[in-house]
């Protein structure tokens, strides 16, 4: 019987109930609906609210409640209609009478708020982790094979020769900016709802700031419509989520590139990657596919918070329940993915071998030609238009730079001849571009170190 | 042990069984799966590739996994990956090495396949007489309050009097071809993937009209690749569960206006409406509010869908695991949606009197001002001009149309006067608008009619 | 001046006229606006509510409108809204007060409603044509260079050896599929709005058949306020638009890889790919990379008509304006993808020979030696198994399957031995795959076969 | 011609070059191109790459490209694919070869993600101040109408009497986070893309920090390949662009509530607000409806964006230039759409007098009956029982509270009686709010102090 039976004559029909209950979604939020009661309790006896003893009474109850619910002993049934109802009802049965007294000064509406925000900063805390340790993991993928020569990709053609480690490090500045937007989530996240009512406020002499204290907040939200109104921090996180399952899922597109038999680059370690029920010699890389299918899970999964908040008048409506379902799958699915794809790039094994003399005589050599007319003072169309024809002659005859001959050179223009030949190397080409953030090896290190400080700022 | 565990040494990390497990969502589709099992298994015997004794075994230790899977007797662990695994991983522990012979000529590629296309025409079946029946609904409260008098909407500005049952038709269309949507998404689905393999069909003689025909398919997919790599049979499902999502929360948003005090035209029953935790004379309207938020979370499911398959190259890749969880979602939530809105139309209460008198005087008869001109040869932008004065000229005096009389009519054009007065009765005005589709109420009983007539063939 | 200024006493602010005009949008539509008015006409004049003279100035009024707009002499100003003020007001410039009549027993609500319909009917008849000329095109291919052996892929890994013309079909079969879809989309669209007026209706006499055959339609919306406020038509083509850019992405996706150096099995041609500023060697994909992205688009486009109509009162809201936008880009940009891609199959280059020699002894014929196994009636998952410990040690020495000796395969397996080596050839193993659907030469042709039945039945 | 034509034999296709520029939408970054063209000689002319007069040369020549782009004497065709090419084709035919030199070490990959960056920064530094300025417009209401008592809805039933001010502030809240988003955004955009090259670096002694000063970023982007590819800055601003409109469209909502004639709380200035082509009486909340369309289209936006970048491998692949139509809508609807707002906030008139007498008695006072009891002692649980009964009991009799009379009240419960009748008149209950945040007159001055100081510290 639902605690707001005083007036209601009818039962709720029984596909209302199951339609309805947020049970089994939001139960996992016992632990903060319970901490959050207790931090209730500290307002309500602060303000006179309720005796010593009675908050006492009502202290143990709650104790009892979460250890019943953490036991399993206390497995409450879909009419509660939710964690707050559940955890409350049990209280009465336990404390009996004074357990009515636990709701006074607070509404579902502020307990609910309250109660997602405590999920949520534990929650983006981990994920902040997560991130940082993928940092952490790829910079060491840097350290073991970052010398390995491969080709830059551009529109997926080869562009340039450069280091793996130059790569890796563009996939660690994505997630540490990934981590520094959960932070500011955070940021923003750190107010408390608690005391807001329904709507207004009360006027039952609750001290806010007591209990924002009492919860670990730094301050009260300033308005109490807007504390149980606003879900711009579930919002606001879940867009981090699917920038950050974004990058992730790029990540996963190369490691499922680059474990295929024609770029041959990694394999993937066994622990990350599944055989197929048919075909033996398979072994693909289930990791990262899952990681890039979840990342359209969880830019779904904004995408629905974004169209169920869309158009709300305030303060509270019943669309709402339905955010927890896809603002915990988000967070936790980027969680989970983050923390795989750390484990997916300590084990995989890199061919470094792979593309070291593939390179030679590549046409992605064709900027070095380009580069080594300027620096002697061709205009960079020029040199860009004498490459483009150089490539040109040399799949005509259908082979490669190593066709060319200094003589060769030489005709299509003066300044070029057998100096460039040597200069034609893949892994000096790398090693030359020494301009900041550039693939040269020192300015791979910068960077490496650069993150490592960042970590070690962030543990 | 996976089944493909032939040539891995290593077992999956931890944290990566949780992650790729498909189970908790897949094997809700244990009976499916059976079913497929079961044709594949008379394929398999009229193929000669197994005796009549073995297909004979292998059908018995089907349906004890069935009974299994049935009474909660059997529970597969996450190790088993999905539901297929889970099948035939108990087929075999029943049946010993025969039950090895159940994979033959056979992918878990086409077998998901089938899975959730049998899943799929059961759901989207009971998804169509859902809305048939909400249809129904509507029509049965036209029947009842149909002749209420309101005023039609627009920009929720009042704009012509009408008839509820003008206005409630207006929704029972939509769900209409909502419902031919579904038909059009079973006539596409309705090609059998079996006997497909991995991707190239199979070299061992498998008759796939037989598994068709068996599993109550017209026709096998004629394309082995295109019968695992797609998917286009989900997302348009999901569309159109989105779809009929957007026109419940429509309906929802209405009720949420018209159970406002201020509109105040109907009241919820209260099977489908709730209280409040702290203000007791609360009927929240629940039922409506949560459907229009579910709404949000089916245009998620949809959008993730569609990221999941953007780009991916064919064949099966494993991201495609993630898209039951959405599109099961979609459709189950769909459906729950459309049955609860039937059960809130059929026990609401209408105030047939809110609008009554309301409307008499009321601005949204300006219309009828210009039309009487019309109808007496004023062009319309002229009429439309000299209606608007009027209106005006009642604002300033701070009343409405109550205030004219036929000499001030008569002095605003020469053509109004008494029998205008006469004219801008809102029952009669209403009752005046006999053009196909208008809200007269012949033209409403036709409608009513035509509807009655499509549930009839559907039924 | 807005035709709608008998009451106002106030301009609107100059940031609003330029954020509420549609007509940079909706003046594309100025044919079918003229056209609704055409048939408009007729309808007043069927009913008597204009001479027959006044139809004819109206008429003959349109034309001159329609030639300086189709001229350029005629350019509306932002003042007037949208195409409806626009057509409307030049009317009445050039033929007086009788121009005023044209609005008569008509309201924006149902003029748009009818013009949107009007552009997507030959919209989608083009967009319709462009799939099945994107069939016709991959079947051109299939007939070209279908017998060419390649890899068939399941998570981009090897799996079975497969001809290029089963992998290109199952692009052309989806491709029909969403060209069906647009045939639906076109079937629920084929119903005129035109007369419901504000959502109400008439009682101004006009025959609401008259218009809809003068436009084409086979009948009117059945219910006046369905027939102004559902958008369910434009979102259902959007959803098929969707729909069929995911597919052109899978498309676009497989054409980036295949054109790259690693797996060079495609040249595009030079009209659809481009150089680069720096690189002078990359012929850059473009074309299917834009396709790729411009599913993006469409996805967005989708998700933003879904937001805006979810949620929304009857009848018309000015939200709805924003419908077009995404609505023009949807059908515009799936139209021209589809297209693209037609020329993109026709001019690219096959490199037949890449996969020929390559997939000897590649252990994507692991499968050949279960089934090899299962013909002779091993159980599948012992043969299953069999093949995967062969795999394994023909890793464990570095090599390939053409390690494999009769002795070496029947240490393997007694059944194993110089008959299964002959079996192990790509080619045959393609050719062998016979079931219906499967890769065998005799049954690409079957659909190809088919599908251009479809081709002619449909032109 | 493109510049890149040095190696292609053959032209685009006609469809080709129409689908695949960018003009259209880059060319409104002409200014950005030429700041960053100008940043990029000073860069080369340090590195003496190029000599002091030819960098004059080219400054004097993109000035005059600037110009003649400023002026419109200069439209650059399609067939010059994008922005960059347009200005660096112009200057080589103003200033000759030398034009050929501004390209060196530079790639249309650096040059186009340092023209977004500049473009955004002046843009979303735009964007906060509308925001801010909404902030002050809600203020400026809350200073003139703030004590106007209203119902505070939850399930848009009322609950609780509130002041408008309160009700106000929960909307300025949300509007100084979203300001605070973009804050967070531009922080996070601030480093220089320019100098990365195609993705590698330069091997040409570019010193990256003085192109970052001269364009007024902090740094370079630390790693050249994600200088190129990451498009995050992007996802965010538009996540936070479209957060922001789900704000605005909350706004939106409930100015269209608030102007029907059932809520008849405010009127919109005639300046927002339109009529009707057919219903001469409407003022249409047009302003408000478009910016609730509108959000739609802001989340299609972003969600076009995320689907765009989702597996995508590095580095730049063309599907990126899809990004900047969605970016640049999302941006620029955003700011147009809080402009707009602001001025409908400052322009429409509240009726103060419509909620003053209609709350007396009604059932959103009943949480005081609860209240009363609290205070008193009585458990919550209980009190809201009695509250419910008493409520059950006035609609029973077909009336509300105002039918309690002392006797009556006492019946319900022995601490209730004559004291009670006085505590329940509406205006009084809003102002006994007196916790952090509630509705009590003073609670919303202090907000409107902390929100002025720091709209003082924003400007």
């Amino acid at each position: 019987m639902p605690l707001w039976d005083g007036r209601f004559g009818e039962a709720p029909a029984d596909d209302m109930v199951a339609f309805s209950t947020s049970l089994d979604i939001d139960l996992q939020m016992w632990p903060e609906d319970i901490t959050g009661s207790r931090a209730h309790v500290a307002g309500l006896s602060a303000a006179g609210l309720i005796t010593h003893a009675e908050a006492a009474t009502l202290l143990a109850g709650l104790d009892q409640v979460a250890e019943e619910l953490r036991s399993g002993s206390y497995t409450p049934g879909a009419e509660l209609e939710d964690v707050h109802m559940a955890v409350e009802a049990r209280l009465i049965e336990i404390v009996g009478d004074v357990g009515g007294k636990l709701h006074t000064a607070r509404s579902r509406n502020d307990q609910v708020a309250t109660d997602v925000r405590l999920w949520m900063r534990t929650r983006l805390v981990a994920l902040r982790a997560a991130l940082a340790d993928l940092v952490a993991a790829l910079l060491e993928r840097v350290e073991r094979d970052g010398d390995t020569l491969i080709p830059g990709f551009t529109h997926l053609q080869r562009g340039q020769p450069i280091l793996l480690g130059h790569h890796l490090l563009a996939h660690a500045w994505p997630a540490q900016r990934d981590a520094q937007r959960i932070t500011d989530a955070l940021r923003r996240l750190d107010a408390c709802p608690l005391g807001a009512g329904a709507m207004a406020g009360t006027p039952l002499g609750i001290d806010r700031h007591v209990t924002a204290r009492a919860l670990g907040f730094s301050a009260p939200v300033p308005n109490a419509m807007d504390a149980v109104a606003a879900r711009d921090h579930e919002l606001e996180a879940a867009s981090a989520c699917a920038i950050a399952m974004v990058h992730l899922s790029r990540q996963a597109e190369e490691l499922v590139l680059w474990s295929t038999t024609e770029f041959g680059l990694v394999r993937l370690g066994e622990a990350y990657a599944t055989g197929s029920s048919i075909m033996p010699q398979k072994r693909n890389p289930d990791a990262p596919e899952l990681v890039r299918g979840k990342a359209g899970r969880v830019v779904g999964a904004l995408n629905a918070l974004l169209v169920m908040v869309k158009g709300l008048p305030l303060a509270y409506n019943r669309d709402l329940q339905e955010d927890r379902e896809a603002l915990f799958d988000a967070v936790q699915t980027t969680t989970a993915s983050a923390r795989i794809m750390a484990g997916v790039w300590r084990t995989l094994t890199v061919h470094r071998d792979r593309y070291e003399t593939a390179l030679q005589g590549d046409f992605l050599l064709a900027t070095e030609l380009a580069d080594f007319l300027v620096l002697r003072g061709i205009p960079f169309r020029t040199a860009h238009h004498v490459s483009g024809r150089i490539v040109a002659w040399c799949e005509e005859q259908g082979g490669d730079l190593s066709l060319l001959t200094a003589e060769r050179l030489t005709e299509f223009h003066p300044l070029l001849g057998a100096d460039t030949l040597a200069w034609l190397d893949p892994r000096a080409a790398a090693q030359r571009r020494t301009s900041l953030g550039g693939t040269a090896g020192a300015r791979v290190q910068e960077q490496v170190d650069s993150l490592r400080n960042w970590l070690s700022s962030e543990a």
